[in-house]
């Protein structure tokens, strides 16, 4: 990560190729570590007769180890004979970078503007919070239109903001975890020269694809049977409605009661007090999905049997409405099961 | 625990009872859950002839339902009679707080003054963060030794800070955790008039106790296998280093690897580097007990069968040393089984 931080870090750095190897996150590596980074590079580099500086270099797995470099220098050698070979790489890279996903996530949507349409494609392996044995979630995004390091890097940070820096699983994060935008420019449209209207969205359908891979990521989690949406509304500030979103997705309890279909609001409010930002009991009100659950500190235990079919579903959205002011923030989290305790205990 | 904390800011407020019933928090209960406090107040009053501002209130179970008043009122009519018998009640005190405890849990210390003997008891629930499903943890502290509010309350709030507060079990905080010291002075030793020798042993003793509950609480967690001590070492300042310690508790990952014996540093350096606060990796140092995992970021493989011995044990230490300052903090903490998920998923 380090290593490619360094070369995103070249104003007007331009990038042809992405390795990636799964099974080993190569970090807590120290110099070696560096330099397995560097050989990788300068091995794609040298069968696909470009510079070192223009591979970004991304490894997930497991922390701590030294990359086996034997294996993967023969892995870069037959991937690149791939491209050599024109063959379309697609399928085989998203399978490629999985650890203990289930499942390929991928994505796409094309824009049009004045002079023709514009692609823009996604894949993410699902690590990082939610596959933690393998410590990592990797997210690549590729477009055709032409655009600025600048521009794009704008446009990623604030779509990365409202999509993955929202999720949280088990809230440990990765040593790893890396969002990267390319663009080609093959479609000869250029983002500055397009109208505003285009521009934004450009900017929106990266949004929406962040968006989508990063619900991928949370539905594929370890052992997860639910996606649960923490929406916190009226709160004095932003960063208020995230922390008690926050405190909401992470709490151990809260979590396994989301796995026993248990609609328990009372350890929803005692996490969203821990937050600390200052919530009265007596202004809060909370929805599971769009039936009430309390109204300003009262409880409408008429609903409860609504309340209960709601968790019980594979997907759900608690909204809190602290009474304290007008911003609003959301994370979306999942479920706690014994299986994840299982399946974490050891590697 | 409102209605008690306006009973304690009274200036040289005097209490002659504690009241206290478990299984319900009486927490998120509104204005009605006020009155019944008050009237578990003034029942206690009316029966032992005191007055009603000198009975402290102590609630412990579900959150968000109401007291069942006729039975705690009649419990406290019993109570009473036995008190009024001179009953020797420690004992059944010390069970009927218990909620999801799997024992009772006391501690004891006499310290020796030029004028005799002080003795200090205590008794804990280990609720809290430990047995989220009943939320509460409960200590009371009684001696019989005379001081006035202001200084025992500085010396339960140290003792708090070095024990309780180190405490960390699945990260949940309750709604209604409470230290209660009560001095009654019947040794007729007053603490401001002993040496200061005397005055420290006192507050030392206090700590001790507080210590030795809070572990209990610790390894009486629900479905617990272990208990872990987190030590961290040559942090910049104690603020970082109680992060970093509280980072390495509460990851779920850390936690799983804990029940499954697997000394995964990996997992346990990831934990301490998103506590944020500036690690750089080849400055670590690692102990589990006093074997060396890791020096200067050089993993000391040779040990490995050791690591793996060590963290089988149903108690042990990870020291971890930063090598950025001399400050120092310790957190104590357990592991996160299948079982705790499976006995919360539903109340």
């Amino acid at each position: 990560m380090i290593y490619c931080q360094n070369l995103l870090s070249v104003p007007n750095a331009v990038f042809h190729a992405v390795v990636a190897n799964s099974g080993n996150a190569n970090a807590c590596t120290g110099q070696q570590g560096e330099l397995d980074s560097k050989k990788m590079a300068s091995e794609v580099a040298r069968h696909l007769d470009i510079k070192k500086e223009e591979v970004l270099v991304c490894s997930t797995g497991r922390i701590g180890e030294k990359l086996p470099m034997t294996r993967i220098t023969t892995g870069i050698r037959e991937a690149s004979e791939d491209i050599l070979d024109e063959c379309d790489g697609a399928r085989a890279f998203q399978e490629a970078i999985l650890t203990s996903d289930t499942c390929t996530k991928s994505c796409s949507a094309k824009i049009t503007t004045s002079r023709g349409e514009v692609t823009i494609g996604g894949v993410v392996k699902g690590a990082g919070m939610i596959e933690p044995n393998m410590a990592t979630m990797l997210a690549f995004l590729t477009t055709d239109i032409q655009a600025t390091n600048q521009e794009l890097q704008e446009i990623v940070q604030h779509a990365v903001n409202q999509s993955f820096n929202r999720i949280t699983i088990d809230g440990d994060m990765s040593t790893n975890d890396s969002v990267l935008l390319l663009a080609n420019g093959a479609s000869g449209i250029i983002l500055s020269e397009e109208s505003k209207t285009v521009q934004n969205n450009f900017s929106q359908a990266v949004i929406a694809i962040c968006s989508c891979l990063a619900k991928k990521c949370v539905t594929d989690g370890e052992k997860v049977t639910k996606f649960v949406k923490i929406i916190v509304e009226d709160a004095s500030d932003t960063d208020s409605a995230l922390k008690v979103a926050r405190s909401i997705a992470n709490s151990l309890l809260v979590k396994s009661s989301w796995y026993g279909s248990d609609p328990n609001w009372g350890r929803i409010v005692d996490a969203a007090g821990y937050a600390k930002v200052g919530i009265s009991f007596e202004k809060l009100s909370m929805h599971y999905n769009n039936t009430p659950v309390l109204n300003k500190g009262r409880p409408l235990i008429s609903n409860k049997s609504v309340w209960k079919e709601i968790v019980s579903a594979s997907e759900f959205s608690i909204s809190l409405n602290l009474g304290m002011g007008k911003e609003k923030g959301e994370i979306w989290s999942n479920d706690l099961s014994e299986e994840y305790v299982n399946f974490n205990k050891s590697e």
